[in-house]
């Protein structure tokens, strides 16, 4: 077995996705998942430092997403503008055909808190990388902290709501609605 | 001793928090805190599930400040307008001289990855009882859920700002500017 089996992320991570749908998350073994996955327990602590971060591997991929976020936004779009076109086209294409994967994902997580803790904790990511971004773009420190958390929150409740439908209504439909909603609430005259 | 000490929660975390400022989260433990506290430890176990949850009691009072918030909103107040003016009058004043207080509290937390992950929970209590209580004034569930959303970015953004500044400007100051911030974020034109 190679030093860094390719692809081995992967699978330690559909393994350890599997059994905790079979056993429950805190029942279930680092080499339980790594026999499942055919791996060593080496080979897992090389990629994750607990059993826990085995089911985060979908954040490895964010620091390049927030790049092309930014990168792909034409330079006089507004912030709301940057939210709602990057959204659609640079996020929701990433989660085409991973409905039924990450709603099995979501039901692990929301079985256990220490899951549900650690779920929370890309929010954070995804508000820093997002400042940062917003900064560049010319907004003062204080309006960029609140653009990238704007658009936090909107990914976080379009893709809640793309995973609670029955409907197979696309993501980026979704993500026009709630940016749309945002800015009636914001703009509500009494 | 009684079996419901009088401010036994309060000496706990009084303890727990001096006893991290002075050895670090991680190195203290439960009989350390008690014994700071004069209680047992049969007492700490009475009130907290672990070493982590004293740290975080200041959490009890949420529900009862989300009901104020709720009752003293006038009926025609828009979503925004609810925000800001629930977090300057009912919000802001539980914030009057805890500054030095909160300040040490944060190095603390911020200092240990398991009390950051536990300090999020905050905001997702937060954004859960707004979002049931904007439904009550009569916003649907999308409406509700994001308004919540921006109360609970508004108050993490603004009390965050106000524990960084060296002035001695009021809360109820930086949670105006903030509030402003966002709805010239959310309706800026190209």
């Amino acid at each position: 077995m190679s030093r860094w089996e390719p692809g081995a992320a992967e699978r330690l991570h559909t393994a350890a996705l599997e059994l905790a749908l079979e056993h429950g998350f805190a029942a279930i073994t680092v080499p339980q998942i790594t026999a499942r996955a055919g791996l060593t327990t080496r080979t897992f602590f090389r990629h994750f430092t607990d059993k826990r971060e085995v089911l985060f591997t979908g954040e490895s991929v964010l620091p390049t997403v927030m790049a092309q976020v930014f990168a792909s936004a034409a330079p006089d779009l507004t912030p709301m503008e940057v939210i709602a076109t990057s959204l659609r086209d640079v996020v929701a294409p990433r989660f085409d055909g991973l409905r039924d994967y990450l709603r099995l994902l979501r039901g692990v997580i929301r079985s256990d808190e220490g899951l549900r803790e650690r779920e929370l904790r890309k929010r954070s990511l995804i508000a820093e990388a997002g400042a940062a971004g917003f900064r560049d773009r010319g907004l003062n420190d204080l309006e960029a902290t609140l653009a990238a958390q704007l658009a936090a929150t909107v990914i976080d409740v379009a893709v809640g709501r793309w995973l609670d439908e029955d409907t197979e209504r696309p993501l980026a439909d979704i993500i026009l609605e709630t940016t749309t909603a945002m800015q009636a609430v914001v703009t509500r005259p009494s």
